[in-house]
């Protein structure tokens, strides 16, 4: 069973993961390859995975056999577990909780080799679709406090396997960083009675600077601290906490402007190592007497999308102190001025 | 001239380095090598680097001239920039300060081949006696407010030259991780009337587990929750708030808990890519009226090293959530039962 911990200190949670038990040999030094034959991820290699959750797959197709377009599994590795009890356990001056949680895999194509940038914006929108059906089903579970999707591309942004797929992880505290945004979004309420991003935006259409492109429903920026380069934001314009509040209409939306930053990137990164994140806020139980307090209204969700095109040495590791060689508006401009090829899915 | 900026929501604050303006073709993915002809740090290229602050020398050698053992030298890209004005600064919602710091270099040897696990325990002793004195000279400096001391070994690790040495970056505020440190540790005061460092050791003492070795002056620990594999802290036993108040018997006890703990990770780990980094209390100015205020007696200086075996993925970089696959007690008792060669420099 894996746990969690708290380091006493900052307040910082980590998982223990017995379930990955590795060794010192596990842990091959400037390995760069990843996964390319034998994928399980593969149209035809369904069994090679866990039973699947759900799919979109094409009519008269049977669950956990080919025809699928989309389909979402338990991840075989799992950083956390959906079994079992939530414990709270005190060890001396430290604290744990048992490691219960979901984690799922978003394969997010039957096709080995294709990518994000020839995804049709159909293919794009059901993705988050599944992100969000997937977000309403496990925020059920009353023991998970956090549903956290995200998509690691490439080896420097920690992928294991190159076949297409996002992840979900659903952790039964509010992680560390998503928490200090919760706060800090609160603390700005509380003294302005507004929405800091709400802000945000508003400050960003008057500066011009650092926007990108945006639509109806829609902003991308490169955010006024950038941590690295091209560090992208995409905000929804509709004030909302909960990034499962999207309507089928805004899904649309958030596939144009997606596509459309991605061919951005490509055409000046190339095929860049780059993860994506959604902060959305914490889970509230309608059952508890508590939640009218905890609505975190003030909160705003948001996708943080990252290039990662530096490394994360002792100074930004060892200081949370990021340092950013390129200024977040040359950035934004050469996105804008960047050419948007029309590749589709053929 | 650089700036920081504030990101408005959880106050963290960046470097947005101009001095490095990278350009997208600065950004060669999946590149590996790292400089090793031509090192301007080796003996004999002292006119590739800007002049020596400071150095360990044998008698008779010239200043920026060859004949040296350690070397410190100002950073020829800095992060940050002596010269200048602190200025602060608000634009709209946002917040900016002048980018006024230092960042120096402290060769540890003049040999480009030779790694720390062979370095005599003199050299080691020698290398944060360094640390120490650039650490009270640039105290007096009162725009600066933090001092951070840290190296990086290995591609993983950040590191752009492969020579050994580490590094100094002064900065004008505290950074964020070091601040939630000091924050933590001054609740926990506030509550106990105790250090949460001194009651870790004891705690750990009790424990015994997570223990790896320990001498006179320095205890060596997995923590309780670690980040990642083989993540290592090394505290002092006498309380301190500030790295700089080590004694010269400190520093020879500090030099050979390091030399055989850097054994022992090399006998399991191989030539691991790792970081280390000393997080002290922020430099208090004498001169403030708040000083006996800011006094952060609370704080328990510590050096933290980490093998940089796992990849920060999206999971961790979007939520300061860390995956770690090995139990902290299990690296203990690996490191603990490890082989300790008595490899000298020659």
């Amino acid at each position: 069973m894996p746990e969690l911990r708290k380091d006493p200190i900052i307040g910082r949670w980590v998982i223990i993961s017995t379930e990955r038990g590795m060794r010192p040999h596990d842990f091959p030094v400037q390995k760069k390859e990843i996964q390319t034959s034998h994928c399980p991820f593969c149209e035809g290699n369904e069994d090679k995975t866990p039973p699947e959750i759900t799919a979109w797959r094409k009519d008269g197709t049977s669950i956990n056999g080919p025809g699928w377009e989309i389909r979402v599994i338990p991840n075989k590795f799992p950083a956390l577990k959906v079994e079992g009890e939530l414990k709270r356990k005190g060890l001396g001056i430290f604290d744990k909780i048992s490691g219960v949680g979901a984690h799922e895999v978003i394969i997010e194509t039957p096709k080995h080799n294709e990518e994000f940038i020839s995804f049709s914006n159909e293919r794009i929108a059901k993705i988050f679709w599944f992100y969000r059906e997937r977000s309403r089903d496990l925020k059920q579970d009353s023991r998970l406090r956090y549903i956290l999707i995200f998509k690691n591309h490439g080896y420097e942004a920690g992928t294991s396997l190159e076949h297409p797929h996002s992840q979900l992880i659903a952790t039964p505290i509010t992680p560390k960083i998503v928490k200090e945004e919760l706060t800090g979004a609160k603390t700005y309420f509380d003294y302005k009675h507004r929405c800091i991003f709400c802000d945000m935006i508003e400050q960003e259409h008057f500066d011009q600077s650092r926007i990108i492109i945006e639509n109806e429903s829609f902003i991308a920026i490169s955010p006024f601290a950038a941590r690295s380069p091209y560090e992208i934001w995409i905000l929804p314009k509709r004030h909302s906490p909960d990034f499962d509040s999207i309507s089928d209409e805004e899904l649309t939306k958030l596939s144009i402007i997606l596509k459309d930053i991605f061919q951005r990137l490509s055409s000046i990164l190339g095929d860049m190592p780059y993860n994506y994140v959604i902060h959305t806020a914490s889970n509230r139980n309608f059952q508890d007497p508590g939640y009218w307090l905890t609505i975190e209204a003030d909160f705003h969700w948001h996708i943080e999308l990252m290039p990662r095109l530096t490394r994360i040495a002792g100074f930004e590791w060892g200081t949370g102190f990021y340092i950013n060689p390129t200024v977040p508006e040359d950035a934004a401009k050469s996105l804008r001025e960047a050419t948007v090829e029309k590749k589709e899915e053929g």
